[in-house]
């Protein structure tokens, strides 16, 4: 194949995203051509990326993205169409055979090193090590931090919120709509579902990563249908049997047995709304789960805002849409009373009531309705409402699983919502959780940094007032020190001509920068924290599949002490340094210091 | 071409972007199948995207991201491998039928009506209007939702750091490496860009949308030098002829010279920082630009950290790196006293010192640099640091346009340090801003919603007890009325059936919700917010390019009153509705209060 004819195959091939050079800071570019026009095409360089402080108030990260930046490495060269574009770009005085240079770059003397993805990571602990020539490696920043740094803090939301959450609940990413931008939004599908998320609303992401997509309908769906008129066909096919049954009537006698059950009359149901519903029962009978709480939410606050002049008596101005805000169950019981029970009672009126006779209705058929989302109003108060209702409904018909129908709740979620409703007691099987979570909305980016530790071989130290801006010089290998009780004990640099800590022996950790703090640690388990991932133009060793990741992540923080990972203060997790390379550190920071100057 | 082929063609072309018909809510093709069963395939809808609030604590939102929008109806189709993953995905109960449908939607009969890209809107008043079929209207949401929520988010949060660094400011976006995914990068450059930001760090960004790139070299490249011996060449060619000019040499003597006329030791200043600046400069010679603060900080904080318990004077401890949090220049001169005058002055001392030797080097070669870059420490006092010193040089070497070098500033930048960068005084004239402006960190996602307000001809409320929440029904036409002065007094939404205001003829306006508040307002000029974008299976109105619209969204802010546009309390802008809307809103709101029910 000619050059010309590769090049074309190589352009096509890579339409199929943006993750290319020219994906980059400028200086990256200006920079290659200062070094390569001082000669220093032949030079090497070791670079650390890694992360100062834990997102989110945590005590850990989840890192995620190796294997974009595995994709971004054997992708990685300037087309013709990149060229030109930088001729026009760079000053004019810049010299052709620098382009002559760019046009060859591959990152086949590169070598990465890296964590496993999936795993828990902390602060100066690099997450990637990158080893080559200096102008290559010095190309790949950007693009490597944009890589890395919002998948890992998008895992890591995610995972807080599975922790948070519980084994006992699902999660579902339902927040394509508010990400910033649509690989944001696949982006946050993505990582959330490594970080501990059941699945996705994002169909591409579905496609694309193989994560279970899921979702129901939307408010627009019910108030699309007015009244029974509304309904194309009043029958359904039997599960069992090729009999099509009269479902339309099937639900209004079910509707009338149900309506005496929960002392509610069916004309304080809409019909609009169990048009809609038997609509999408016809549609999916076998997967028939419905937004409940279209109408009697709002028709109670119509008449609130409506008729405001004409009564004083407080409860129209209650804020039902405040389960976000932390407050608790005890609450409910006043505003009852407040408001009269009936008044109150009637939110989900309306949705429950249909619901229960569609799925009733649907039973009959030889369906099993699925469950209910609440969207809005106080999630804890409405999903207790909800099961009491399922239950006695349960009880009546003599079906025990309609006690167990699935709720979801999906308003405005967070992890303090989460923790809220935890507190409060709740009986939400499942989350959909949207802007907060694909946003990370408490911290919106992570701050990974590349650094250059190491040129020709001498060690590089990067000074700052701010000791936490110091980086740790050379090139180093990490090491997670396990207790007998299997959990991590100390994250351990060393120098990479250092012996490996080994299991039963005793090892100085040292606070990389406090002289006064240090402890010797017996691990009981010695993981060595680095695998080569690329080597010599190709992958060495295969990332692992997004279920695997998935799985890591668990795995990982299962090994992190409880006080650690808890939402309210937790607990450090140390990371310590070598003697050999604390001295190092400190030998070279005094080489560094300046002359004849007082401080 | 036969039809297999055309899809080849399409699928193909489609690679260039994830934006398609499945990026988006699984319930919007769970929905799409429950109405195509239930007989809705012909019903017509009318659909509102707008916002509710404006975001960062504003009164003003940018509206952008309408481009993109109309190449997604342009490409929207789903493709074998879609049909065939929905097949996978849902239920095996789905009719096949529904399959052909879904393999020949496209947006043929779908009409877009959308406000001028770049232009200021107001909470309510619709950013799209979209008119057709239900099942498509339908299934355009969140893919539509996706596209104008984080571009107007962006441009928004650009402008507003825009108007308030001021017209003689320069503004860079250098956020890519803590963007929300590589493409949440890419449309932060180019929204940032529309928003009034003068280029890009971000390369394939400049490549893309043809946005001026910037940048100059990392810290890690200063690093990179160690002593002079690491220069590759001494010479330069002089910019007007051939003559190679011993430039290294011309550098030490001028540095000589400087040293004096700043009272600063040569011996003070890095080598290995000079040798970084030559070599920068060599490359460079006619875009020399430098930043200046890798060494003389750092060496102050060494020292500070270092011998920490030899000291306790307190300057140790104080932090230079504050620039950010507010403090005023009036408190150096007291730090300068505790710390001693030359002590705090080392500040810069070398990177001044070896940027100004190799400007004027420079200058004598026939070129002229372009400034500096700070990325720590406090920029208001490092930048009029900086400018004092290129003044005096300027004046000793008879050169004033030195006086006048650029000075970047560049270190965690927002809304609140430009304000208060101002309020103390600086002489930055270029701000590179990363993190807040690109993940919009004050407010990461904007809360356009897509509702429901029309099917069949007939008008759809949505009613919340939140009066907030509640939707405008009807198709409705928007208007913003101009006072005498220029500046745009309302915005008023009309029922579509309504004759336009007209000038100099008084127009009843109205609150949409509260009874009392109303007013006659006689325009100087009528502006109809909406044009026809997409109609009969084409744009029919073409989106401006980057440009325009960049321009507009000047343009567009200067109709504003100021105190509309302030940072601290500014006052809203009013939305209103015409008599006839506001009668129709309620009458429709009556029609939907409960029968027999006490509020």
């Amino acid at each position: 194949m000619s050059s010309d004819k590769q090049n074309n195959v190589k352009e096509m091939a890579r339409q199929n995203g943006i993750v290319q050079p020219l994906l980059t800071d400028f200086y990256q570019i200006t920079m290659a051509y200062a070094y390569w026009k001082s000669g220093k095409v032949n030079d090497t360089a070791v670079f650390d990326l890694f992360f100062r402080t834990n997102p989110f108030h945590g005590e850990f990260t989840i890192f995620a993205g190796l294997e974009e930046c595995l994709k971004f490495l054997e992708n990685f060269y300037y087309s013709d169409s990149d060229i030109e574009y930088l001729k026009q770009t760079l000053p004019a005085t810049v010299e052709y055979e620098f382009y002559d240079y760019l046009k060859d770059l591959t990152c086949k003397d590169i070598k990465l090193s890296a964590i496993e993805e999936g795993s828990v990571v902390f602060p100066r602990v690099p997450l990637l090590r990158v080893e080559g020539p200096l102008i290559i490696a010095q190309l790949l920043e950007t693009t490597l931090l944009t890589l890395v740094n919002f998948a890992s803090l998008m895992a890591t939301n995610a995972a807080r919120y599975r922790m948070f959450a519980g084994k006992n609940v699902s999660l579902l990413e339902f927040g394509l709509r508010r990400a910033q931008g649509p690989d944001g939004g696949l982006s946050a599908s993505k990582y959330s579902y490594i970080g501990g998320f059941d699945g996705t609303s994002n169909v591409l992401a579905g496609k694309m990563f193989n994560i279970p997509v899921k979702g129901t309908h939307a408010h627009s769906f019910v108030t699309s249908f007015s009244t029974l008129d509304d309904i194309h066909s009043v029958s359904l096919r039997h599960a069992d049997c090729s009999r099509q049954c009269d479902f339309l009537k099937m639900v209004l006698e079910s509707r009338e047995r149900i309506s005496e059950i929960l002392d509610v009359s069916p004309d304080e149901a809409s019909d609009g709304e169990l048009a809609a519903l038997i609509s999408y029962a016809q549609a999916f009978p076998s997967g028939f789960m419905a937004l409940v709480d279209t109408y009697d939410v709002k028709r109670y606050n119509i008449q609130g805002l409506f008729r405001h002049g004409r009564h004083a008596n407080g409860h129209s101005g209650y804020n039902s849409n405040c389960g976000s805000n932390g407050r608790s169950i005890r609450n409910i019981s006043s505003i009852r009373s407040a408001c009269g029970y009936s008044t109150f009672e009637r939110t989900l009126r309306s949705g429950l009531l249909n619901f229960c006779a569609v799925a009733i209705a649907l039973n009959e058929c030889g369906y099993r309705a699925v469950g209910i989302r609440i969207d809005s109003g106080d999630l804890a108060y409405l999903s207790v409402l909800a099961r009491e209702t399922f239950k006695r409904v349960a009880e009546k018909f003599d079906l025990p699983w309609f006690a167990k129908l699935t709720i979801v709740a999906s308003n405005d979620i967070n992890e303090e919502t989460i923790l809220s409703l935890h507190e409060q007691g709740h009986s939400i099987d499942c989350f959909g959780i949207g802007t907060h979570l694909v946003t990370c909305q408490r911290q919106p980016a992570l701050g990974c940094v590349y650094k250059l530790v190491e040129i020709n071989g001498q060690p590089r130290i990067k000074l700052s007032q701010d000791v936490g801006k110091v980086t740790i010089p050379g090139n180093k290998e990490a090491y997670r020190l396990f207790g007998a009780d299997g959990h991590a004990l100390i994250d351990l640099l060393q120098r990479s001509s250092e012996p490996a800590p080994e299991v039963g022996q005793k090892v100085l950790c040292r606070h990389p920068f406090q002289e006064s703090k240090r402890a010797y640690v017996i691990p009981s388990k010695v993981e060595h924290l680095y695998k080569v991932y690329w080597n010599e133009g190709r992958i060495c060793t295969a990332p692992k599949p997004l279920a695997e990741v998935r799985d890591r992540v668990q795995s990982s923080l299962k090994t992190l002490r409880q006080d650690i990972k808890r939402s309210l203060n937790p607990t450090p997790y140390k990371v310590a340094v070598s003697d050999n390379l604390y001295n190092f550190i400190h030998d070279l920071w005094l080489q560094n210091a300046p002359i004849g100057e007082l401080f």
